[in-house]
């Protein structure tokens, strides 16, 4: 089958995001063809505007349009904790609670030997630097439960002995709704090894 | 959670595509944050360019950037047969098993008088007037197996009745791959009432 050209680069653009599959994308190409021609180019605008004036945070590694990020910026939030996150996205999980008043520092990847990835190539001098010039309290490592988050805490842990810091974990359990029954034994392990006193 | 401004109005822009929530939205979102500056420029692009460029069929009311179409001045396409569909993604998915060499008819949309859809909204006299200036031979129904398509090709049957045309209509009954045991009884009655004598 042929798309008429224009189309068909449009619905190359979109297949090349992430989760978007040939299907998808050419529903997603046939709407912005139906889309008023304003809104189209003012989807376009946010695209380069985005990628234009977004960058990373020198402090945290958050990506914001400011520098330092809104969140390192804002007077309320507690400096003294950090929450040490993988990436971006799960930054903004944690935002999403509500519950979180404290800063961020975004590590920007996993300590992942199998994919070459080594503690220099993701960003903890710069949190040791943070825990060395700053008054920290504590540090909560909030890296996913998977080999490269373990690895990745298990080592932060260690390094971070040294400096009169409290190191904590969020923790790993039965999710909320979730039933005893049908939850994996990982997990399950999991919530029995980390089950807290009343 | 607050987004960074520019990050904002971007996931919001991506929400507003069909069958895109709010995690997807941030994802593609992030995803854009991350891609080289050149590729989101040429998105970018192909969104205007696809918007701006492409326009209907005057002959069969497919999208193309060319009128007459690009299938419609294909002058391998066997223009005595006109296949009827809805919508220029059910054409599509007819390209895609490049089993078709006729032309096409979008009637863009189906009658439905639930949704105040009567048979002058559609491209009903656009059919008809092919029919009477052309030397067509033959007319499928390629519509839904909905209400709306049955409904549709009902009177569409009706209609093409006093031209000397075959109407012929697409085939329901088990997909390719099924287990009758799993088909629902509605395909089931469809597929014993379409049966076909070996």
């Amino acid at each position: 089958m042929e798309y008429t050209k224009p189309l068909a680069r449009l619905i190359e653009y979109f297949q090349k995001l992430p989760s978007i599959g040939p299907k998808t994308a050419q529903r997603l190409a046939l709407h912005v063809i139906k889309m008023p021609e304003n809104e189209v180019k003012n989807f376009a605008n946010a695209l380069i505007e985005a990628k234009t004036t977004i960058s990373y945070c020198d402090i945290c590694f958050n990506m914001s349009s400011s520098n330092p990020c809104e969140i390192c910026s804002n007077p309320a939030r507690n400096k003294s904790v950090i929450c040490v996150v993988a990436e971006t996205k799960d930054l903004m999980a944690i935002e999403k609670t509500n519950e979180y008043l404290g800063v961020y520092h975004v590590l920007q990847g996993l300590i992942s030997p199998i994919d070459g990835i080594g503690p220099d190539d993701i960003r903890i001098k710069e949190l040791l630097f943070r825990v060395n010039q700053n008054n920290v309290n504590e540090i909560i490592l909030a890296l996913n439960p998977s080999v490269e988050g373990e690895a990745t805490s298990l080592y932060l842990t260690k390094l971070l002995k040294p400096f009169n810091v409290k190191v904590s974990r969020i923790a790993f359990g039965l999710p909320m709704g979730s039933e005893l029954e049908y939850v994996d034994e990982m997990t399950l392990a999991r919530a029995l090894e980390g089950r807290v006193e009343l």
